[in-house]
């Protein structure tokens, strides 16, 4: 009906467009209808020319389709990068008419080419189309030999290059020749190509060529009624389906070769292929052109080079979408549609709207969600164990294993110097390794890492001070404290509390992960910092004055000018020679330092910078080598997976060279607590008076929501839609968890620990799985995360046996590891949208990538959105900084609230394409909608597509992130 | 004839395609034949279409063309970044229904638009197909509002952010609304979209829009006479010249935009808008879109997603191009062109001949290349300064300063040693200055940076031992061998030698530039090195040990244990606190230094490690900037421009900031010879035998082929084609002037100079000139370099005055220095084949770029051609490393010998490809190719796309240097 919009009265074209539109679509819509059940084979399609080589004529392979065109180059001998067919219309019309004119021949019963060949030839000669005295001739040619361009082994080709240096020889060397008689070849049975092929795959063979006995073509489309191996016509193993013979008068190669390329490039079109498979006669087939025809995207000549031979896009519409285009009765639009009254909205669908998932759903039961969680992880148990043996844990393990020890260290240092070494290093290295282990055993997110985070660090500082200065003992106290929040945390699960947590959008989400982020980022700046200032650099030496370093002298013997006091010489230079005094015996013996150069330690500061910077850029510029064009695909991978790893190396490496003194990671080697004086367990009585026990409840509140509020927001980010997790989550099972862990680690004195938002979503990173691609061309897809709960356990076990492994760790200088940090944060920031539209500031509008909202939402909303975000985050890095840290996870609660009042400030529309829409309001807009929608889930349902939209969302946002790192356009 | 190959038995089909095709043609040859003298001007297309606001209907913008198409995003409220205009065959198909029914005024006398829109009204009642009560209708739609898609300036769109916080306003924010009755509004006299339009343009205006009062479209498409203003029609003071008008039935607006998209791309398609200001009727129109549906290129659905917006190419075919498809007969094939027997040499032309233009024609004449040297180079004397004043000659002339300052330093000092100061720094700084001043005024080509060599220096080491041990003067010997070697140079210059610079091809020309460029790569490292070991870390430093670093003691006094000896105590004690000396000192006294650290000096080597990478990183980071998507073009232009001198400001000023003695840049401060027995001036006689005069002329002979070599090959390789110089070069006449400097210099006793190959193509590559792209979409284009005088004198001036400027240079580090040597080494490899080609030892053949070399030389072939030049210049270099190095001009020679042999490898097609044709070669393949060439020429020159061949191959080196440094694919 949209068809026949503008009334036609000319008549020609009135006819034309009759002719080539409506009953096309309402053939295709007949044939294509009948049974879905059975998709039809991938079709491999070859196309081969006839050339004259010396005497003899053979068939030579020229270019081949699986999905895109590959075609051999002539004098590169080799195969071209697979590209788009760009077709002319001209040709489309010339196949379109030798359809109408040639032979026809549907479900051939053929076990040969020869017998194929007469059965063909006799349909033309009954037909009066050809004369009979040709019958030797064209059978002749037909059965001529092929030759495939197939690629040799290298070492082959090199032994080529050493013969082949006569200048002339340029034909027959990297390539089969396979007489058709024989069943199969060596050759195509070694064909490496196979690879790229599904198994189930037929061929289409499309054989074109000009002779000098024809003066009309000789037109041939052959289905076989079962695809049959025809000896060596096609380069793989494959059975052939299809069959287009070309022959015609000399002089029109090129028509005829653009004749092939047209038909080639419509058998491997999904839809008509379909049509190819399911066509009752000669008019099915002009169907599907014409369908086709008016499905082909149009570039004007004047716009675009034809030379440019086109590299496949990311993302190609499905053959689904495609055929909605009968059903729906609604045209594919080219990209540019230009606004139209009313209609703009269509041409993309607004994004979806916020769901969470049924994991969140306010189940009303005591404990509903948790034994939904259980439900839900429990048959995954089995696969999180042997999904993990794969090539890409070992990286992550390693990875992360060193995040793990270097927070560790870290935080375990700073506890120590919080609470007067009640829990140190050891006791951080053992809780790390304990609450790890078990979480990642049973969790409903095994992908998240568990870490100790600033909030609580600054929680234990001020309960330490506060229990000294109030003669209370503090680890009885925090015992008490972890006892009680333990149980208001199963009081949360068992009330299915993390409901509240849908109400988080990723307003909220990316603030609190780019808060994080950053911190991570200053974190490692800062400890580079303090390390030159603990190794000065001495910017007044000079070389000439190196004798007036650093001296040791007597305190009593040095004065202004170091001249030696008569009344004491005797005795000091007979009992001790100063001079050859350590620092620290001459501190010892009352001495002091004399000279400008004994504050100054030489060449650390410098080289841990060198190290520190040098880890970092070593890992970005490995990470990105996955983009460039050397070595082949899974080197590549492998060199990306494993770049943090080899940029470790390398910088431990030329430290070890250089041999100075950097820091080095120190992990203690006994095992036994921090502070003598304490044991491995906590007894919960009989050091702080009764009243104590239950006023733990009040501080013990402020604990469980910053806990609460770390790990679900840690978790929903973990658990993003664009991660693509298959196994579902289970926010009420990792809070139980995160509550037996709390009471487990008070009782044996060890640090709290919630999920670690940087280092869970670098485990996440780390695990990332790609499609092999499959046809050449097409580009791997993003397919979700390796999920299972080994590298977890193994990176927590290898934590608690960091005891052991010390003789190793040693090497590692500790500008190094904050290298590594430095490197999380930065990853972790990238992919953010909240940072794309940050960048976007300093972007000219003509130069912004082509984000979606951009299309829908005007630039100045955008800014204005990113304006109050990044306020938002300024104000709670400043109060981060100040003692408020500890009311940290109420002011996330403080985001929602903003995030809320910005419904006032910005439309519907508007943020349903920047941020997501809220549940609630969600609801409204589905309602208003009404019927429309139903219709369309019903469709959906029906339809393949299911999920469509979310792949399409994510696979854009993937492709965002692919693109960062290519710095190419996005998709 | 071509097209007709195939027989068309179908009736109908037959039909299409010949109506398509062959009468289409035959018009468009006719009209389009006419006249060429005038070319039409370009057209601006602007579609508006029809939209209810309210109660008012307005006419409102919603796409715009210069070339390419640039959609007004609804939601967003902008320009969409300018894309391919992706069609419908449909809508094309709809369109050309359009104008065959609708109304066509060709000519129209207009002044206003009501008038406008009356005639066409009128046309239509009288001809029946407008009934006379629409009339009026008709006319109130056409006469509404036009509102515009116009820019804000930032401050106004950011007040408006403020006031816009309700969320419903979305609209009537931005634009600007224009009644038609105006003349010209502020707002389209202020749009800065004026600047991307032609001044000649003129618009056409596209209105489509749907009306409840019709029932079959309206549709007219109306020329003008004169081109006029027809009020706020358009959003830019651009007057119309065409109309097209589409109102219809409603329902249809996804169809009518379609429809308007399509006339809209036709109208600013270079052939289209031809026919379209030539047609004389209505059938020449149709010819015009039947023949743009001919070369229309055709995505296949499957392959391509509509949605994507494609980006513009690189580069367009040309209207000449593609006009030539009318008089050869030739359809332009797509890409894909598979094979075809004997065809496919056809689809890209072999590459041009190597060829070095007039300027090394062989004249016969004494004297005549240096004639027309003159001649060639005097008329454009003049412009060779003025055109210098632009601020790119600034940044110029900071870069090549510092490399030739420091270059004067380096050789100053070599040569200060290898001549026992005869000649030094202060001869060095003088001798490039001067010589530097007189070939930058006076040469054939001034962008060539004379500089002090490595041959030479070499020469000069070997040169002053031979004197010394012989008893011979060295500087009355130099002098004459400097006085015989400028009169060879003179006997070169009037034989017209350098004629056989012609034999060099790309093999020899890119093996010399890589091996310099390699050779002052591993220069700047090594002197890194040397710093690093006149630096030394001291690796055993232990912070505890800093009291036994360094101490001076007497001689005497010093023993194992460094206890005072009895005997000496009472003298030294008293005389000499040795403790107390400086190193310089200690020495001088006859003490001696005790301790570890003695021979250390701390955080230098580090330092200056930080400081030659960084500069040499952040140089090459900040030239990439120019292909980020931040700030805008100019700014980052600027940015990347100024790249080398920010680099050298930031680490210049974090020298300072961390205050470490970090060695520095030392100019000479006074005005004298290095040596204070030698004078200014050399005499030539009194001082050696007589025979010395005579028998200096083989050493001569010597020199000069060394100094031919260097000159000529550097200046083959500035002169490059890929440089595309306008202005000529002039061989002749910089071998006489590098003669004349010869013989100066010798007098002088400075340095000789030649062309120093690196510093002059990191001169070129400063000077670089890109065009501003004129229309949205189009690529810059690389327009040639800013060829004068300037830069080259401001250079040398300012190395002459360096002596006045040495407070401002001392804060200059050596490290940084050697920074910007080794990017000036690796920038000049960038862009050599050699080195992409030593690239793809390390691609998969699939990821290899698509170099029109691969496409017709089989890869092996390219690697053995490769490796020859690899193993070429590996002999190169080791023999450089020996004494031979004094040959090395000779051994360029091999290189010319060696190339010569590889015609016996690889045949004429191969070399075509990969190397030049060597002009004899040449010769014999364009016999063969006899009158067929001849044909081709005429048309040619006949066209205007003369050197339209260098300009393809040009572009396409250009661009895969830019790919190269974006990382993206090549063009």
């Amino acid at each position: 009906i949209d068809r026949n919009a503008v009334k036609l009265n000319d008549k020609f074209s009135h006819l034309l467009i009759q002719l080539i539109l409506s009953p096309a679509a309402e053939r295709l819509r007949y044939i294509l209808g009948e049974d879905d059940d059975m998709p039809n084979p991938t079709l491999f399609t070859e196309m081969d020319t006839l050339q004259q080589d010396g005497d003899e004529l053979e068939w030579k392979e020229s270019a081949r389709w699986v999905k895109f065109e590959e075609k051999v180059e002539d004098g590169g001998e080799r195969w071209s990068k697979p590209h788009v067919s760009t077709l002319s219309l001209h040709s489309l019309f010339e196949l379109r008419t030798c359809l109408q004119t040639g032979t026809v021949v549907l479900d051939l019963e053929g076990y040969s080419l020869p017998q194929i060949v007469d059965e063909i030839i006799e349909r033309q000669i009954d037909e009066g189309m050809l004369s009979p005295d040709l019958r030797e001739k064209i059978s002749f040619v037909l059965l001529r030999k092929h030759r495939h361009q197939t690629k040799k082994p290298i070492h082959r080709s090199l032994a080529d290059m050493g013969k082949a240096s006569g200048g002339g020889a340029r034909h027959a060397h990297s390539r089969s020749m396979n007489d058709i008689a024989d069943t199969l070849s060596t050759d195509q049975l070694r064909n490496k190509f196979m690879k790229k092929i599904p198994r189930d795959a037929e061929a289409s063979n499309v054989l074109v060529g000009e002779v000098d006995f024809l003066d009309k073509p000789f037109v041939a489309f052959v289905r076989l009624a079962q695809a049959t191996t025809l000896g060596g016509l096609t380069e793989v193993p494959v059975p052939t389906r299809f069959l287009f013979i070309l022959l015609g008068p000399t002089g029109k190669a090129k028509s005829y070769n653009q004749i092939g390329r047209a038909i080639a490039t419509l058998m491997v079109d999904d839809l008509f292929s379909d049509v190819a498979y399911k066509a009752r006669d000669r008019e099915d087939l002009i169907a599907g052109i014409d369908e086709f025809l008016d499905e082909v995207i149009v570039l004007p000549p004047g716009e675009w080079d034809p030379k440019i031979r086109i590299e496949p896009p990311k993302k190609v519409p499905t053959a689904d979408k495609r055929k909605s285009v009968y059903s729906l009765n609604e045209l594919g639009q080219p990209n540019g549609t230009a606004g139209g009254s009313g209609g703009h909205a269509e041409d993309e669908e607004m994004p979806v709207a916020h769901e969470l998932g049924e994991e969140l759903a306010h189940t009303g039961r005591f404990c509903g969600g948790l034994f939904l969680d259980i439900k839900r992880k429990l048959p995954w148990f089995p696969s999180d164990f042997y999904e993990g043996f794969h090539i890409q844990s070992i990286s992550a393990v390693l990875f992360i294993y060193l995040g793990c020890i270097t927070n560790a260290i870290t935080f375990g240092g700073l506890l120590g110097d919080a609470t007067d070494n009640y829990q140190g290093v050891m006791e951080s290295f053992l809780g790390t390794a304990l609450s790890g282990t078990v979480f990642c055993m049973f969790s409903g997110q095994p992908l998240i890492i568990l870490s100790s985070t600033g909030p609580i660090l600054i929680f234990e500082k001020l309960l330490f001070e506060f229990s000294k200065n109030n003669g209370i003992d503090y680890m009885e106290l925090r015992l008490w404290i972890g006892i009680h929040s333990c149980i208001q945390c199963f009081l949360l699960v068992a009330t299915d509390a993390s409901y509240i947590i849908k109400y988080m959008t990723r307003f909220t989400e990316e603030g609190f992960s780019s808060l994080i982020s950053f911190i991570f980022i200053s974190d490692a700046i800062k400890k580079m910092v303090s390390h030159t200032q603990y190794y000065p650099i001495n910017t007044d030496f000079k070389p000439d004055y190196v004798t007036l370093g650093c001296q040791s002298v007597s305190a009593l013997m040095s004065t202004p000018y170091g001249i030696v006091m008569p009344n004491m010489a005797k005795l000091n230079i007979t009992d001790l020679d100063w001079s050859q005094l350590s620092k620290k015996e001459c501190v010892k013996y009352g001495g002091s330092l004399v000279g400008n150069t004994c504050k100054y330690v030489p060449d650390l500061a410098l080289m841990s910078f060198i190290l520190f910077f040098g880890t970092y850029s070593m890992t970005v510029s490995l990470k990105k080598f996955k983009f460039s064009r050397y070595f082949p695909t899974k080197l590549r991978k492998l060199i990306s997976d494993f770049s943090i790893f080899m940029a470790i190396m390398t910088f431990v490496g030329l430290d070890r060279l250089i041999g100075l003194k950097t820091p080095k990671l120190i992990v203690p080697t006994e095992f036994k607590p921090t502070r003598p004086d304490r044991g491995w367990i906590v007894l919960p009585f009989g050091k702080n008076p009764w009243w104590v026990y239950l006023a733990s409840f009040v501080p013990a509140l402020l604990v469980t929501i910053l806990i609460f509020m770390d790990q679900q927001i840690s978790a929903v980010i973990v658990n993003r839609k664009e991660n693509k997790l298959r196994k579902g989550c289970g926010y009420h099972l990792d809070l139980f968890w995160v509550g037996v862990l709390m009471a487990v680690c008070s009782f044996l004195g060890l640090p709290w620990y919630v999920a670690a938002t940087v280092i869970s979503i670098a485990h996440i990173d780390s695990l990332k799985m790609e499609s092999e691609s499959s046809a050449p061309g097409e580009q791997p897809q993003f397919l979700g995360v390796r999920e299972q709960r080994l590298t977890g356990i193994l990176v927590f076990v290898l934590t608690g046996v960091s005891i052991f492994l010390a003789p190793i760790l040693q090497f590692i200088p500790m500008p190094v590891l904050y290298g590594v940090f430095l490197y999380m944060g930065v990853a972790s920031l990238s992919g953010i949208q909240f940072w794309e539209r940050i960048k976007l500031y300093m972007m000219p509008s003509k130069y912004q990538p082509d984000f979606p909202f951009l299309r829908h939402v005007p630039l100045r909303r955008v800014h204005l959105f990113t304006l109050v975000q990044i306020i938002c985050l300024t104000v709670l890095w400043v109060l981060k900084s100040t003692v408020l840290a500890i009311l940290f996870p109420v002011m996330i609660l403080g985001l929602l609230v903003v995030r809320k009042m910005l419904d006032m400030v910005f439309s519907q529309h508007d943020l349903a394409w920047i941020d997501d829409i809220l549940p609630g309001k969600d609801k409204k807009d589905k309602k208003k909608k009404g019927d429309k929608d139903d219709t369309k889930k019903k469709d959906k349902k029906k339809g393949r597509a299911d999920d469509s939209k979310d792949k399409v969302r994510n696979v854009k946002i993937y492709c965002h992130q692919l693109a960062d790192l290519e710095q190419k356009k996005p998709c």
